[in-house]
């Protein structure tokens, strides 16, 4: 981990582990889908299940990203992968992330085919049952999400601090825009999505510093699809503005829209959307109070208490998880 | 900005700025010649006005970057860029750059046609005649630098010190040489003017280390003309020599020359031309004396002579700005 | 140089300089054989001399690399490159790399065609003997590694250091997989060298920083050749096991293993192997004694025995230039 990958602090940026954990899916997923005898193809990113940072990665250290098909439909393939930060002087290592990523091949002639996956071998007959549950699962999810596709948000690149008042949404609400390049594309032409996930961290952290005025890391990213392809000189425009926070934790929710300005005419559309939680450190790493968001609208209270929902679930969630392993 | 932005003293390249603001004026170029029925195009940068560094930018602090179009012709388009600074833990921000950027949109089927421009809507008449004056005098300006291109110079990797005395010109003048691979293009396949800026300030900067020999930093560039393209798989040298100092600033002279090595038999050609203003900076950020350059041929003491010129003339024009101001 | 580039101690790593060796022996090796009335051609990277780090290069720092073309086969160019570091502020340079790179110019239309060299003149004909006895040798040794290929390697990410014991070959073998983009390929969309002998650097750099949880330096490569192409979509493996340890050096053995998994049904395929010498270094910059490398199976020892001999050739070549120095 080097310089660039890190926040002032020191601490390796959420963005830069999803892209590694991207980058290792996508090839092992090419590699499998390329392993039958079909014609060849591209893996592109569909899904990204909700991922948690378990503890902060820091510059210097070696990250190790390992990843493992885990369930293959006609269509789609499963890649459970993990991430541990290694201080290569002591020796100590953590886990980091897990993730669960959703892979489609895309034929290298036509891009808009779908080629069908050679299938895997399970061990046992109940690793195919439960991976074609969550394979349901998250289909049913991303339907459901293509349609709730998210309001139309105006791109802020610099709040405007003179008439907002500190801690409401607009305060801390912004923007970037990146003109997608070679180097963000895939052997298709098609913006990474891990590229993408690194720009939606970028703005989410801007949104909690500008809120906290702390140092500020992600500590989680809800689940996230990907419903459309960008395309390479594609224009993006990534907005973040602040849902709901608890006492120790920010939700924000990110939109990436493309613009694909040249060659073809057609409409800005959404291609993105996805909410990411932060903590607040102080600066000898301990979590702090983060300030309540003040609601102004109407349209601002009702994103607060669903973001409390989210939040209250997934509590529940993992306080079941923890009988369940101490039960074990 | 992230740590590789930046020198050691922790101050964000004049270069990266340059780039960004560049980046910022293709896109709204690129998108708003696009809006019409026209042909495909993607905007070229044809020309940068003269750009103060009006205050610097750290490490950790996020840069905001707004463009607007303020002029089209028939075949061009002006553009105002606007950056910021903002230390998102203090939430203080600073105006660091006002720059006027013209594009030309080159077709993307045919690289060598020019296509129209959509025409803007402006509030008031004034505007445009305003903008229409600005357009003629670019223009005079843009024939009269193709004519004087410059000088042909020795690319110096590495100034010989036994050789030469402190202070001289020969003692810091300097160059660079680039390989232009993908990730420097547009989708034309030509260098974006953002790249070739950084690199160009990336050399004056070498040149003013090397004649001050303390922390320095970008004061202010010149107007930059853009008459020749430059193809991926070029190797471009970059040479910078100091032209002249006054008491707290120095004047270094940048050209690019471009060498299409492989692929076409073309000469090398002078693509860009540019002078830097650099000031030196004490640890506590303080302006520095800069050691007086010593001319030893005529051409060198021409060129002093000239850099003197431009130095008075920009000092009479501030000054007068000034009062401007203070009598509104 | 910048932070990305270096180390966590400031020191700039040795694959960088390796990819600017390379960066510049491409530019003028292609220019070179582009200057005739031949097709157009892109010089390719086909074999790298032993090259010595002279001295560490800091962030900072500026390097000077400066190259010559010293002999040309009908098929082949020599490049003799130079690397200088020099503190700008201070004014210190020091000599820091010099290397020696031969290139195969291979045609634009025509990946698989090799372009005849224009010849280079001669100033004295004990030049062109000399040239062309390096030619004879190194030809000798590219044909000889191409039979001894390297045994097939697992990669390992994650070295298990539950179940090896610390010093072992098992407990610092590490691995780095990476996805070849459009960035790291020349214009005939092959990997550089300089990409390539970068990744190799970065994994010894892993596997002896396991070994000795010190600072580690890289102090010398052995000769590289690179007899395959790797191609833009590949997917390489580089694996790095230790070798061999002196009282104050360690030698890694370095394998690099092509997956071209879309495109083309082709096997994986060993692409370029070599060793490189590492030092360990105090906080202040001196030599360290490094931990012995405890070799378990009989293949092990095999391989300590054989870095043996290369280390006890180069020391005793390294007494007899030294002594022949002394005599003039």
């Amino acid at each position: 981990m080097r310089p660039d990958d890190a926040n002032i602090a020191g601490n390796v940026h959420g963005g830069t582990v999803l892209k590694m954990i991207e980058e290792a899916g996508a090839i092992i997923s090419t590699r499998h889908c390329n392993s039958g005898q079909g014609e060849p193809c591209v893996a592109a990113l569909a899904r990204v299940e909700r991922t948690d940072f378990l503890s902060p990665m820091c510059i210097g250290e070696v990250a190790n990203v390992s990843a493992e098909i885990t369930y293959t439909s006609k269509h789609s393939v499963e890649v459970q992968v993990n991430v541990m930060s290694e201080n290569i002087l002591t020796g100590a290592k953590k886990v980091t992330n897990k993730a669960t990523l959703w892979y489609v091949p895309l034929s290298l002639k036509n891009v808009n085919k779908v080629v069908e996956v050679p299938p895997i071998q399970y061990t046992h007959k109940e690793q195919e049952d439960e991976g074609r549950k969550r394979y349901e699962e998250q289909k049913l999810e991303r339907l459901e999400t293509k349609q709730r596709n998210g309001d139309v948000i105006l791109p802020v690149i610099n709040p405007d601090r003179q008439t907002k008042e500190p801690h409401t949404v607009g305060y801390s609400q912004s923007s970037l825009i990146h003109l997608v390049g070679p180097s963000d594309c895939t052997l298709l032409g098609f913006v990474h999505g891990g590229v993408t996930m690194k720009l939606m961290d970028e703005v989410a952290g801007i949104v909690a510093a500008r809120h906290c005025k702390t140092n500020i890391v992600t500590a989680s990213v809800d689940a996230i699809n990907f419903h459309e392809k960008i395309k390479k000189g594609s224009v993006i425009t990534i907005s973040g503005r602040m849902t709901f926070t608890s006492n120790k934790s920010m939700e924000i929710e990110v939109f990436v829209d493309a613009d694909p300005f040249v060659d073809e005419p057609q409409e800005r559309y959404r291609a993105v959307s996805a909410f990411f939680t932060y903590v607040s450190l102080s600066k000898e790493g301990k979590p702090l109070p983060v300030p309540q968001l003040l609601t102004e609208s109407e349209e601002e209270k009702r994103r607060f208490e669903e973001g409390k929902g989210r939040y209250l679930q997934t509590k529940a969630k993992r306080q079941a998880q923890m009988q369940q392993a101490a039960q074990h």
